[in-house]
Parts: structure tokens; sequence; C-alpha cells
């Protein structure tokens, strides 16, 4: 039986300010609650139908399981279809970030992207092109909103993700910058050497002006048609491809 | 003034039925709008705010186009937060569809996408990389869905799309088809050549197992994380992009 409580708890994780006071975030779906089981997150609490229950197989008994019938998952479910399991999932310890973790690889820094499912979106194509470590603005929607979570698919599970003042960090570190502008060379014949750090701008306003004298190299999607700008996430998915293309072409 | 009739038929168009009924579908924003007049589409009438119209500068004659206040606008518009311009535009006359017109190029065949989201971010980053021809299975979602034009960001206009029986179409026709499946040749090293189709499947479950006989080459992206999956509009766009990128150097 589910209190009011708990309920009202699980409601107010919508928001980042309760996310934050309870350290706390909710993921949906059975393959999604499995990848976060299977993580480095410590689980708090899994709601599930029997059914649901079942598919989860055998989990950790250090970690609660809570049966529900399907009237009273949609009661703290945030999905127009519920989809049988709800975990409860603590906020990881956001220790010191150190830089060095972004040697030998490429990371993504994103500048104050806004929607959801885009950053859903760039999270779980980002995971499936290799990319570990996420670099968001302060500014940038907050990767445990509910909505970013769902279009994770799970991915968010096994991406770092860091929260900086951007400013500050591309002032300080030393990996090539290569920013995502209207006017630089071609994505495909840019060399993206073995390191280095791709910049996305914001949907609306791109790139903000402060941060380009930090490019060392701008890049651009090359443009066939006429459409007037690509969607930040196909964008980014763009980089990623591009990456893995020529990493693949060394290896 | 607003009609309650004109309120209500505008309000139906959310609907394919009506779309059909009428022959009319919905545009809204200013710069959507103006591509769509700039185009083959007919347009039959647009309401704007007065700043809106101002923005939206001179417009052929024989378009009509009536001031409304922004509460005006805010009963017709389908958007949450209405973009100061609304278009009722024209279906265009389906004719027979002659498959000549694929010839010496690259098209799309979609297999019952589902979402309109995806169906919108496809058709934008497919015209931005100069496809011209999108051809969709029946069971794809309609793409005058006003979700969908929104995604198009205009885009719509400029791209030519064919509701067909697939199958009938895929067994008839003789340019190479390219399936998007989880077991082929990676898409870094697929010669694309100077024509084909791109077949993708639907959202949940790939390509219709009738349609792999039809399949000339196997692509797959190559994976180097751990997620189970892309969402078709990436994968679509990095399809999109690898075509670009092979006639690019071709050129």
């Amino acid at each position: 039986m589910l209190s009011k409580a708990q309920i009202s708890l699980i409601a107010s994780l919508q928001h980042k300010k309760f996310r934050n006071q309870h350290s706390l975030f909710v993921v949906e779906g059975i393959k999604s609650v499995m990848e976060f089981v299977h993580s480095t997150y410590k689980i708090q609490k899994i709601y599930a139908t029997a059914d649901a229950a079942t598919k989860l197989g055998k989990i950790p008994q250090n970690i609660k399981l809570e049966e529900l019938n399907e009237v009273e998952l949609g009661k703290i479910s945030q999905l127009k279809n519920p989809q049988g399991a709800l975990a409860l999932v603590e906020l990881p310890i956001t220790g010191t970030f150190n830089p060095v973790e972004l040697s030998g690889k490429h990371s993504l820094v994103l500048d104050d992207v806004q929607d959801p499912g885009n950053l859903g979106t760039i999270i779980r194509t980002a995971e499936w092109f290799g990319i570990t470590h996420i670099i968001c603005s302060i500014g940038t929607v907050d990767c445990y909103n509910p909505k970013v979570v769902q279009a994770t698919m799970g991915s968010l599970s096994r991406v770092q993700i860091h929260y900086l003042d951007i400013e500050g960090f591309l002032a300080q570190q030393k990996l090539p910058v290569f920013g995502a502008l209207l006017n630089g060379n071609s994505i495909y014949e840019t060399d993206f050497q073995q390191e280095g750090l791709i910049l996305m701008g914001n949907e609306g306003n791109g790139i903000r002006e402060s941060l380009l004298p930090r490019i060392d190299a701008a890049v651009t999607i090359p443009r066939i048609g006429k459409a007037e700008s690509l969607n930040v996430a196909i964008a980014t998915t763009l980089f990623c491809s591009e990456l893995a293309r020529q990493q693949l072409r060394k290896d």
C-alpha cells in the first residue's frame, strides 16, 4: 500500500528543487530500471507490478522492491502510460571533477541546452558512440529531469555528467576545443585528433559569444538543402558519429 | 473577428480525417508560414497578429490575411505558446508517383515510423542534407499532423513525401536498397553508390520481415558504447550525413 506521503514525495521529484532536497530522482520502465540496478547508482527503492517484478528478475538483496497493482503505479508514475516499474535512485555525490579524466578521449561540452528531449537524446546517442563524459553549463537542463531520464533509455546510467561553470573550465583546460558553428570547416574534413572537447550551443542562440575565443577549430555540418538549422541533438549526433568514424579508421 | 465555424474548422484539422475532408492542414510560426508562402503549396488563408503580419512582410495578393489579436490567435493555435502566425495550407494533390523521379539520387523509405516528432525531425534533417523525396509506408504517421509540421521547421515545404504500399513499390523498382539493420556492414564502409533507397524501420519493430528480401545491402551504425538502440530519427540522420559525406567526396 502506498502512503500519501510516498505519493507526494515521488510527485515532488518532478522538480529539481525537491530532487536536490531529497537527493533522489525517478527512473521508469523495466529496461531502464534494470540498467540502473546494474550501474554504480544506488537504488533506494523499486515499485513494480507483479508482472514487471518477474521481468526484472533477481535484484540485489539490499534493494527494496514493493509490488503495486497498476492503479497504484499510475498514482506515482510520471508517464502517460506507466511502464510497470519505477525506481527511486539516489543522486550521485558530486565530488570535485578532475579534468584529467578527459585526457585521451573526446567529451561533449553543452552550452545551455534547454530541451529535456534534446539532452536525453544527446546522452543516449553519445553513449552509443562511446562518449563517457558530458560537461554541461550550469544553465543546461537538469539531467535528472524525468523527461531527460526517459529519453536516455537507460544510457544515463553509463555516462558521467558534470555541471560546471564552463567559461572557467574552458579557460583552464588544455584539450583542443571543436566548436559547432555555422562558418567553420566541414566536419568531414576536420581531424578531431586523439582527444578533445566538442562544444555545442543552445537551441536558439548557439554558443555564447564569450566562449568563442576558447574554440580552437570551428566545425560546420555542410548543408546541401535549404533548411535553416539542425536540431542540437541531431548536430551533436553527427559529431559523435564522425568521431567514431575517424576513431574506427585509426584503430 | 473569428467565427465559431472557423475556430471549429481549424481545431478539426488536428485530425487526419478532417484534414483529408477539407483538404487543408495547419502551419504555425512566422518562419514556417513564410517558407510555405514561398513554396509550391497553395495557402488558403493566413491568420496573424499585427506584429507578426509586419514580420511576414509582403505576401502575394491572392493570399488572404486576417489580423487577430493574441487572444483570438490563442483560440485557433494548436501550440502551447502561439507563434504569431497560422496558415491554412491546401493538401497537395497526390498524382501518380513516378519512381523515375528517384533516379540518380538517394531517397528515404520509412516503414511505419510512428512518432510525429521523429518524422518531423527526419524531414528537417533529410532536407538539410539535400534529400528531396521521402517514401512513407501507409502506416507511417501523417506528415501533415501538426506535430510533424512543427518539427520540420518549414522543411516540409521543400521535400516531396509519398505515401505508398512500400511492399509493392520495393518489389517493382530497380534502385539498390540499403536497409538499416543491426547485423549489416558498417555505414562508414558502405559504398552508397550514385543512387539508391535508404530503408528505415519502425521505432519498436525495425523493418518488417517481409521487406528483408528486398534489401540489397544491410547497413549498421557501429556501436562503441552499451546503448541498446538508437532513435530512428537519429539513425536516419546518420545515413543522410554519410550520403552527403560520400557525395561531397566524389564531387
